[in-house]
């Protein structure tokens, strides 16, 4: 077997550089890739760029042993992605620093690459770069990753105004229900909904395309997406907006495997949307009068429904979670505690 | 001591954007910066975008023990910016992902963060977004840098013509031999050519102005940042441009420190030149004829020499070193052996 101890850094680099050729899409773009000091690109004109990067440490943010190379791959272009297109944008190129142990694999290597181009060419997006280093530690992929939106489309987070119906996207805490089967906290047995469950968490999809369709209304005051949760990222909103929310318990979206799940595991259905879930679905605030005009948007371009779930309010720094019998309780999602930090409103 | 297990990732951002606004520059460019989901900026009209990144693992490219965390952190955004130098480009914004222990301490984050202001403010470059995650391992700091370069002012590795003259700027090796003192395998005094070397690996320069002047002039065919030892990326210049070069050893730019530390341990002063160091010089390739007017050039912005030190052959695969006497040997850098794999010339 190959590894990065046999081929070193600049053999495996080599390899990555045939891969990319071979199977990744071409950019007229795209003046330089590989092989200089920099990549070079022409940006589009009219357009402003966008920019974002995530990192995913072994063993914190994926597991090898329910996760294989492609799936990492692609989950860790994903998250990238979604959040280009949760500011309304188009990714565009990607660059990757990987940090492996010396007996990585070649072929593992260039399997997670494989997971990168799935998750780029259907967009027409490309690597223009990245090194590799030993991480002497677990390993991690790093993804920096260039968008384009055109000018004065940009939908930010701190946009929302009181009275905004906020949306969600697609059937957040699919991705938690599936992990916790493949790490054995549920023991649910084979079943159809199981392993729909599991596929959402393995190979989660973005909402760009929704979010730019969803920015090309021009309609949408506020969009994010979701990587701490339906709360948390709804308190990013709130504290970006500096407005509060209700999220009416009633409304939340619930897949058919995830009431499933519910079932099975004697939980509120809507607990498990709400929780921490790597699905990437896009929340989005606008006029009322518009929620309609939004969904009619999306509809065009995907078959992943926007769901009204609550009210932006004029309550700063209150987030509640309002149940079918008009009973209010206080959401304190992870991170919260920005609210009452003195000057945090940067 | 406040430590990221305590503060957890949000308060350390918090705090790192506080510093951020205090300390770093403003941009008009930038539109959004931390705080959404992406980063957003507007591009120059007329320029071409430059990206790069490059990750530096604790205990792989940098010591705690001889280096404190604004050190490491100039050094961390230096060799990023020498990159955008050595394509001719300005930096602009960086993204930072940073691994951290646990026991991560606040404070020698935020000193990070003002060794990355050192490097950028004086560039009016800026800190665009990033994030931070538990390492799990080692500390790890990966930095993307976003530049640009006026519109076919680009100077790639690849124009390198049979004939031409080979420059490099300042001192390399340097850092090295700095870096030798500091680790014990020279065994030197408190000397003040021991100090010199110590500063040049503890606060290495870039050459981005250099590399600026040199693009300006437009007659420079092919430029490179030394980061792989300078027989090293000649080579790569030589690689990409499909030709061969010869370097005179008497030639070769040997500072009076370099020299002292030569003397003193018995070795000859151009191998101390040839190492891998990281100086983060520049290699220039042009037209004899045009070799005054770039040293003229780089003059205007700079006390650094450009010294002529070889010149570019049509001998294919083949990197000499001459002696003074004439003696010809072949070089072998690390990663040449490119040359000899089939499918190389991608």
């Amino acid at each position: 077997m190959e590894t990065l101890a046999h081929v070193g850094e600049f053999g495996m680099i080599r390899r990555i550089r045939t891969l990319l050729q071979e199977r990744g899409c071409r950019d007229a773009d795209l003046i330089v890739g590989a092989g200089d000091d920099t990549a070079a690109m022409t940006p589009r004109r009219g357009h402003d760029l966008l920019v974002t990067c995530d990192v995913m440490v072994e063993g914190r943010h994926f597991l090898r042993e329910i996760m294989n190379p492609v799936q990492v791959g692609r989950r860790a272009m994903t998250m990238n992605i979604s959040d280009i297109g949760a500011m309304g944008g188009t990714p565009r190129w990607a660059l990757v620093s990987l940090g492996l142990e010396g007996d990585a694999a070649m072929e593992e290597v260039l399997e997670l690459y494989m997971g990168f181009l799935e998750a780029l060419n259907p967009l027409g997006a490309v690597i223009a770069g990245g090194n590799i280093s030993r991480s002497g530690g677990p390993a991690f992929i790093d993804v920096t990753l260039i968008g384009e939106v055109e000018r004065d489309r940009m939908v930010r987070r701190s946009g929302a105004r009181p009275g905004d119906a906020i949306l969600v996207s697609g059937w957040p805490g699919q991705a938690a229900a599936g992990l916790d089967i493949l790490t054995g906290t549920a023991n649910e047995e084979d079943a159809p909904e199981a392993r729909h469950l599991i596929e959402a968490y393995r190979s989660p999809a973005h909402r760009a395309l929704e979010g730019g369709a969803v920015a090309g209304t021009g309609l949408a005051n506020a969009m994010i997406d979701i990587s701490d949760g339906l709360p948390g990222d709804l308190a990013h909103i709130c504290e970006e907006s500096g407005v509060g929310a209700e999220l009416h318990e009633e409304a939340l979206p619930v897949s058919a495997s995830l009431r499933w799940a519910a079932r099975r595991r004697e939980l509120d259905p809507s607990s498990l949307v709400m929780r921490d879930s790597d699905d990437y679905e896009l929340i989005v605030t606008c006029a009322p009068m518009h929620a309609e005009a939004l969904k009619a948007a999306v509809a065009r371009v995907s078959d992943v429904p926007l769901t009204r779930i609550g009210w932006i309010t004029d309550v700063v720094d209150r987030l509640d979670l309002v149940r079918g019998d008009g009973a209010r309780s206080a959401l304190k999602p992870r991170g919260w505690d920005h609210f009452s930090e003195p000057g945090k409103r940067d």
